[in-house]
């Protein structure tokens, strides 16, 4: 049986580079983390991967990241230890310390958040997830969905404050006062939710996606440095359907109750030369439609990378002129249930006649 | 040495009168508190009173009470066990149980709300408070003015809740974090204050204001059995000023981030004639203003009370055609050093150019 693996400062720009295509186009820019991240791998902090199959039964594991608008991230840089002293004020209130941590969401920066509080903590991070992506909303994490109690849950922000959500009376009400907290400390905030134990991990998150983004991020770097396509090695490497080329004509965005919301439209390029793709986003890609056509809807991934490097961008950094491709990768199985669809699917986010139907190739 | 004395029916009847006078206008209405304390009463729940000679060094005392707009509690009723599900959330946090509870404010419903959760707790209420009156946000009290810690603290709400504020910055981030939490939790929540040593509370609380309250209360039931003038009774009892006798023309309300603001217009009557008093409402009357001239300003208290009964009202309870009289109370000293201007000083309410001067007898 393989053990904890440490991570290499090599296997961090991969995931950062993996983690930002499975946003798709949100969980905030992985760059400063990746940055701090390094910086402590250097003074010689600890980074280590627990394989998900060596999960403990017993393992208590706290799932931590950081909370917020993804705009906010960029021009309010966190302090650094905003989910370790999350953590510590979760354990604090349970009476227990946890054993391993593990990502919320393998999406954008809070793939890295939970290494930087596992460095503090001197604690393994889980080769695995909540969301096999990026999601703007707590409870949609696979744990809530799959029946784990809500509280007790714990933020922490940049000047100090801490709080605690003692008890929640459900997933949704975990998700309203976390954000309005967050608001409060600056639409930012580090968060640890509640423990969980092993055996529910091996149930309910979405296994392995830590080596899945490494992967990703390494075929990508290797295909650049092949001068092969980046955007044909990630479909080849995810099983992705190529859903448009074309250029960024337009992005409307606003922050709306601490959310990132808004629309890119894309002309299309080469084959798709006359089309035109539509894309919704509340802080993630939600929705691809072509000529009023829906081609991909969450949870399926819609991630936006550039035409010619791969290089993904979230939608904070997407811009009128960028050439892109925009890629459609399957949701894990997880994601897909009906249990999950209710949380996760089109009506989750307002869109009341859009029935989900798994992404299809052309 | 008085030990821990039991509260009567008839204390409580006239601690909600007297409390709603040194309100004064604002602290939420009594009534409802009131009655759900008598009930409690008459089930056998303990209801004593600590005196404040009697408070112990090492006791531990909690000040818990009502957090909101006041207007809410009239159409949202509480489900009653929030300040005691508060207090048993901090108890959980610290680790250690309360010996004692105290009112946060003596003014309004929150005079009451210790007595129920000290029901439900078999603890004693300390005879004091933190403000001598009611005041509109957290970090007015006297224990907060006077150095405490302002965290951790505990929010619970009637739908099962809970919220600890496990660290903040400052008393004005306690403010506002419990503000915004109480926001989503539907404007009315309980919430139970950092843990005091009884060594602080006899330093920073406002000495004997139960006795005071139900006094107070006592005396004007007393004046309108024997067909003497209530609002005659207030001014001996209290040392207070008539600022004013008039019937209420016009009174402006918002709720506006979780608290009633407005402006009551009054035109006066008897000697008053021909005059006009203009008074200034943030949850409770801080202002009162006649011919532009200020006649009594925050911290001192202005009472309006019913011209004939001596009935006090609150910001939310006061209409067009009420006849009233409007009082003037002096603050306790414990209110008006530099250090507690600052804080509930005329600056503090947004007035940048009025300097306090203490009430002032005509």
């Amino acid at each position: 049986m393989s053990r904890p693996w440490n991570l290499t400062p090599a296997d961090l720009e991969a995931l950062a580079f993996g983690a930002a295509i499975l946003g798709p186009g949100g969980g905030g820019n992985p760059y400063l983390g990746k940055l701090q991240a390094l910086e402590l791998m250097r003074q010689g902090y600890p980074f280590r991967v627990l394989p998900f199959g060596e999960v403990q039964d017993d393992d208590l594991v706290v799932s931590v990241g950081g909370i917020g608008a993804p705009v906010i991230g960029i021009e309010k840089i966190s302090k650094g230890d905003e989910s370790f002293r999350a953590l510590r004020t979760l354990e604090a209130f349970v009476g227990q310390r946890a054993t391993a941590l593990i990502a919320a969401e393998i999406g954008g920066s809070n793939s890295i958040e939970p290494f930087i509080a596992a460095a503090y903590a001197n604690l393994p991070v889980v080769d695995g997830d909540g969301m096999g992506r990026a999601f703007p909303e707590v409870q949609m994490c696979s744990y809530f969905i799959y029946g784990h109690q809500p509280y007790p849950a714990a933020l922490a922000d940049e000047k100090g404050n801490s709080v605690v959500l003692g008890k929640v009376f459900d997933m949704h009400w975990l998700e309203r006062l976390a954000r309005t907290a967050t608001i409060d400390m600056g639409a930012s905030a580090g968060m640890a939710l509640p423990p969980m134990t092993g055996h529910f991990i091996k149930r309910a998150a979405v296994p392995n996606t830590l080596t899945q983004a490494i992967n990703l991020g390494r075929a990508v770097m290797d295909a650049r440095a092949k001068r092969r396509s980046p955007v044909e090695r990630i479909l080849e490497q995810e099983n992705g359907v190529l859903l448009f080329k074309g250029k960024v004509t337009d992005v409307a965005r606003r922050v709306d109750k601490g959310f990132a919301k808004g629309q890119a439209t894309i002309a299309g390029l080469e084959e798709f030369s006359g089309s035109q793709l539509l894309v919704d986003i509340q802080n993630e890609n939600l929705i691809a439609r072509r000529e009023d056509q829906v081609r991909a809807i969450v949870p399926d991934l819609i991630s936006i990378v550039d035409l010619e490097s791969g290089e993904p961008t979230t939608t904070e950094t997407l811009r009128f002129g960028f050439r892109v491709a925009v890629i459609g990768l399957p949701a894990h199985t997880l994601l897909k249930t009906p249990e999950a669809l209710e949380v996760i699917g089109p009506q989750a986010f307002g869109y009341p006649d859009v029935v989900y139907r798994p992404l299809a190739r052309p």
